[in-house]
């Protein structure tokens, strides 16, 4: 078992490349590679595990295989490309009935038409216990053009695509309740899609990426508190973000300030996306967002320093570790 | 739980394609779509699981991670391509030590660094039993010169690369005595590691798909005859096998004719080549494979009529299932 993820990424990161092609490593949400003379090419792969990422109590299969497709094609919006293409292996245990795996495929099918991208290729095989899937997808986006998370810069804007905390709240409700619970509110059922049907910032990704500004981003799946952490990291530069201004869920609004908090910057799994662009760009790319009815919102700045993340709140600011924090005295 | 995978997968294919680049979607080795104005791009993604591909008794962690990595890229030499990188996802259960995740990704790096591939991303989760490894291979091909198992025509060769029925006989020493028993023979241990560290046919494949002639290929990961059958169907054409040609492991001759029939021909996981070839093309190729010190043989004939395959054995014709058959009467 692993203690530290992060950790052991560094450790079997490769400390020599081979092919001239490559771009980007290991290191961003996608890796990157030259394509042909328009595009270069884009791959990622995440997996989710029956028993750690969800159980038959929080998602349905149709969910679950949605929910695989879409955690990966934020992966390609947060480098600011479109989708093409994905392969699926699935690894499948005895109480998972093949009507469970067509839904399972339903889910993905429904996605991947969303977004015209095809599945090609993939593997099924047994599992002990507990199903694992594992969904790479492919992309592409035009050439020299990928957010990186290490192009932050100092007097950048820090900014977030979308609202936050809905996806932890809905997770919330599930384990308490479950998704087959009847008498689920208008509101809370909103919560939980947040968590099961995540809808990927892919269009927003894009036009961030030919703004042909210099634009840091991360999709929000481990939290935003993660996130910025990585982009600070990435770019050497410090983050501070303005707790008031992080646009949380109208949907969690009516829980507690702590809760709010908890969801909103360290709840993750919103696959919505944070970045940083310089002052002067803010203006038209801000427009551009408001014809499309997308929501971009100022959350704080960069400055020079050592990397780090700090956060603001009824006039304290203290320091915004990747997971957890203290608490506003 | 599936009852027949070749089933399901008919079932998931899409019936819709959007990204007009894709040359081939599900149903061969890997999946091919255009890439630049010299190369295609070729892509595949394979499962391993405990309990069900490998034991702790049957392969090390350092093999693991070798064979995943194997297995996948065995798909793109099946295409005539040569790979070009990698992602792994691992789900982790409690009982595997950050030594043994350190030794499988040294298996993966062994392996990565003979073929000069680059690991460029992918996923590291807990899993609730049994270690579940994914990999995707990435690669590319001379543009329009992949090879499909669909190109077979009457009058074609039957060829196979390098030897079968070594990684069968393998893993039956390595289910009664595992890999840490102490007195194998020479012999013996040629047999677990034809099945623990199986060595790609690169290569073969790539000399192949340069040699501008029609060639039908696959790699053989499930057996000769299901591999065999499976070039038959995609092409509509009859393959007719000379058991007596069929090149045997030297390492399996000590043991009975029945095992070595069984070994040979459904035995699979040797990760080595079969193909059909224009018989006008044979001369030139084999010349090229005897100056490589690659070993080619021609084991049969393609006819026309209904898809199938048969298999002749002391003046008898038979015809060959994908899984076990009954008798040489």
């Amino acid at each position: 078992m692993l203690k530290d993820e992060f950790d052991f990424i560094n450790k079997i990161k490769p400390k020599t490349i081979y092919q001239s092609s490559l771009k980007k490593g290991i290191g961003d949400d996608s890796a990157v590679f030259e394509g042909n003379s328009r595009f270069d090419e884009l791959i990622c792969m995440d997996t989710m595990v029956e028993g750690i990422h969800f159980t038959k109590q929080t998602m349905t299969p149709f969910m679950v295989g949605y929910k695989a497709l879409a955690v990966n094609i934020s992966d390609i919006a947060a480098m600011g490309g479109l989708p093409t293409y994905y392969l699926v292996s699935i690894a499948v245990p005895t109480d998972w009935t093949e009507e469970d795996l067509n839904q399972l495929y339903s889910g993905m099918t429904k996605l991947g038409n969303d977004y015209s991208i095809d599945l090609i290729g993939g593997d099924t095989v047994s599992s002990k216990r507990g199903l694992v899937v594992t969904v790479t997808v492919c992309g592409r986006i035009e050439k020299g053009k990928s957010l990186y998370r290490s192009q932050a810069r100092e007097d950048d804007y820090v900014f977030v695509i979308g609202e936050v905390g809905a996806s932890a709240a809905g997770l919330d409700l599930l384990l308490k309740y479950g998704h087959h619970h009847s008498t689920y509110t208008e509101n809370e059922e909103k919560l939980l899609h947040a968590h099961q049907l995540p809808k990927p910032q892919v269009e927003a990704g894009h036009i961030l990426a030919k703004s042909e500004e210099r634009i840091s981003l991360n999709d929000i799946s481990d939290g935003l508190a993660s996130e910025a952490n990585e982009i600070a990291e990435a770019s050497n530069v410090v983050l501070t973000i303005d707790y008031e201004k992080v646009p949380r869920s109208p949907f969690i609004q009516t829980y507690s300030e702590e809760q709010q908090r908890k969801w909103s910057l360290f709840g993750g799994e919103d696959y919505q996306l944070v970045g940083t662009m310089p002052k002067a760009a803010y203006p038209k790319i801000n427009q551009t967002f408001n014809q499309k009815g997308i929501k971009l919102t100022i959350i704080g700045e960069v400055t020079s320093g050592e990397a780090n993340v700090y956060i603001t709140m009824n006039n304290q600011k203290e320091q915004l570790p990747k997971k957890g924090f203290n608490h506003f005295k």
